[in-house]
């Protein structure tokens, strides 16, 4: 085939989709210790109860899921969805859009809101792929100040006064990538200053369940007035990431647009997942499951903070109450990016952390996840990493 | 909770997404025959075969299906899926991306490749759902001429030369709304065309395999050279719409883009979905399934062309030779959209064809599906249509 130069949109202008491709690729090899993705372990992936669940609802009602659906949701998932959230939040939850995964509760809500040149705030840190989404609606983004808690009031107040955004983007709880989880006063205030401004919250909390110590915290959505908090939701974390459900709720004109975006996205989400899980709600099956997930993510995270603890005085680190990850600090003068062949030469891999920040830089930090390694696992790749970052110093 | 007005983007402007809406409401009502929708039959919907195959796939391979996939797609359906295509196109798939239902397909290589303004060449009347999605991303909608056999490559190449469109959208085999179907001749000059012009077909040919009478024809994408011509795919009318399988196929460089913007659009689309999918061509299931649908749909096609030769002589109506749609014009002085209350208090509905024209018009068209309704409803339904229009002419 001719080598042809298609026209393609200036959205991709700053947009290669290839960060981390090159390091998911050598995951795979074999004997592999990665500490690179976000997957869940498979221990965790509750296969024997999909299975008897898809099982049912298609034999009670495999005819309706296997029609056309509303892009509303699923009836029975829109019902026992809004119980479930209303549960969660302790607040009014006036509409909700189950989708195709959280990830996809973003592209909409960016679809509704964002005009190219559009500003929107930012953590820095911040999950990549929504990071890739943001640009690709063409969004000026600008990170606002964290501390050891995340965000800072102060100059998030200052950021709106001087850029004018329409959106603020944050993960508030067990932050991708740094673990880090904003106190209940500073949620209270940034709901507080996006009634006041006028500045649309994307609270994308996919990790809120996923709590190993201390307690659980409102989300920023329960401070919200007026409807300028907007929640993303997902059950990619406690039941499956592989049947892409998730939810965006909020203020009903809001999750109307999204609602009207997603009709030409993808019509609706399939209706066999949204009755996946909404049997998992039904049956009261989350609890159980999640508490299960929770005792073994949390053993692996304290053991990886402990090994974390014996690396060089020099590497600082986060200390989460939960979620997936931990973010290191190596020493200024390190990279973690050219440290990074060494590692794979011994079979560990890891994100560098510059990959997650929004005007790169911070070369010399780390994005260490200990969900999908067994302890052994942590074992082995900590020391090595440990041996490695101190022949470096 | 108080109005807020919120700042919503641009690109909803000219979309409200409420057009069709009120008509499925009512299609809802108890004892209503519907010619509105685009649905399967029921009898079309294999729910135990899919059971089956979902339980097995569960069982054999559970706790990959419920992880993070590919956003290229599931490994084992992108290998059957491309001989699968390869067989349905008789051209080389130099690429491909299993979607989450083509309507993704078509909002990916908008994506890819829409920037706001850019004219996109299209059939008139078109498919709503990606009017819809064009509009959305705020191009210049430019209707192509047409006769009875589809769009005039003289119309076509003056639009080129005059708008240099980025994109012509066409679904060339049994049109949505209007039934017709692009001649072998036509489809090779179209390819021809754009690749002399570099411009983008999307070729949107969900219907391809519910044909009742006459024979197969080439897809424009088997006379493309360059890369030019992208082919969308389906399994929504020959599997199941509410699982939610699509593919997009073509240029590498093009399907590397959508995949770049599936990344932060949903990841991936659902692993078990796919799987699904994947065993039905594994399994070789899709010949005889599809040989039972046509039976059945292409008796209620002629069923409901011969009840249309009942009605007066000044309504003409395209004679498709599959698909799901048959387009009617009535005179002149008729109002398609006035006459629908007459016809919903008699328990038929039907779609206005001006939802259907990219600039409205054409007042006295109406879209009518025969897949979903029993040859008794068809009898009765077309009966008291043809009653209506009587009464009105």
């Amino acid at each position: 085939m001719d080598p042809v130069s298609f026209p393609f949109a200036h959205r991709f202008d700053q947009v290669s989709g290839s960060a981390i491709r090159e390091i998911f690729k050598v995951i795979a090899q074999p004997g592999m210790i990665s500490f690179a993705g976000g997957n869940p372990s498979p221990d965790a992936l509750p296969d024997q109860m999909v299975r008897e669940i898809a099982s049912e609802v298609l034999l009670a009602n495999g005819k309706q899921l296997l029609q056309y659906g509303a892009t509303e949701g699923y009836p029975p998932f829109v019902e026992s969805l809004k119980q479930y959230v209303y549960e969660q939040l302790h607040c009014d939850i006036p509409a909700i859009l189950p989708v195709t995964g959280s990830t996809q509760a973003m592209d909409l809500l960016c679809k509704a809101m964002i005009d190219p040149g559009d500003t929107i705030l930012v953590e820095n840190p911040s999950f990549l792929g929504n990071i890739q989404c943001m640009k690709l609606y063409q969004a000026n983004l600008v990170p606002v100040e964290s501390d050891d808690s995340g965000l800072l009031i102060d100059d998030l107040e200052q950021k709106i006064i001087q850029y004018h955004p329409k959106m603020l983007y944050t993960i508030p709880t067990f932050q991708n990538p740094s673990g880090k989880t904003l106190p209940a006063d500073r949620r209270k205030k940034i709901a507080e200053l996006a009634n006041q401004y006028h500045v649309i919250v994307a609270e994308d909390d996919p990790y809120r369940d996923l709590r190993y110590e201390g307690s659980s915290l409102p989300a920023i959505k329960s401070f919200d007035r007026e409807g300028w908090v907007v929640f993303l939701g997902s059950f990619s974390k406690i039941i499956s990431p592989g049947l892409r459900v998730g939810y965006v709720a909020g203020h009903p004109d809001v999750i109307r647009k999204c609602t009207v975006g997603k009709q030409s996205t993808d019509v609706h989400t399939a209706n066999l997942n949204q009755a996946v899980v909404d049997q998992f709600i039904r049956r009261n099956l989350l609890p159980d499951h999640i508490r299960s997930i929770c005792a073994g993510y949390g053993e692996k995270m304290r053991f990886m903070l402990k090994k974390l603890s014996e690396f060089p005085g020099e590497v600082h680190f986060t200390h989460p109450e939960g979620g997936l990850f931990i973010w290191a600090e190596l020493p200024e003068h390190m990279n973690a990016l050219k440290l990074l062949p060494q590692a794979i030469e011994k079979k560990v891999a890891y994100v560098p952390g510059t990959h997650f920040c929004v005007n790169g830089g911070h070369e010399n930090t780390i994005r260490l996840n200990f969900s999908n390694s067994s302890m052994e696992q942590i074992e082995t790749g900590m020391d090595i990493l440990n041996q490695i970052i101190s022949n470096n110093l």
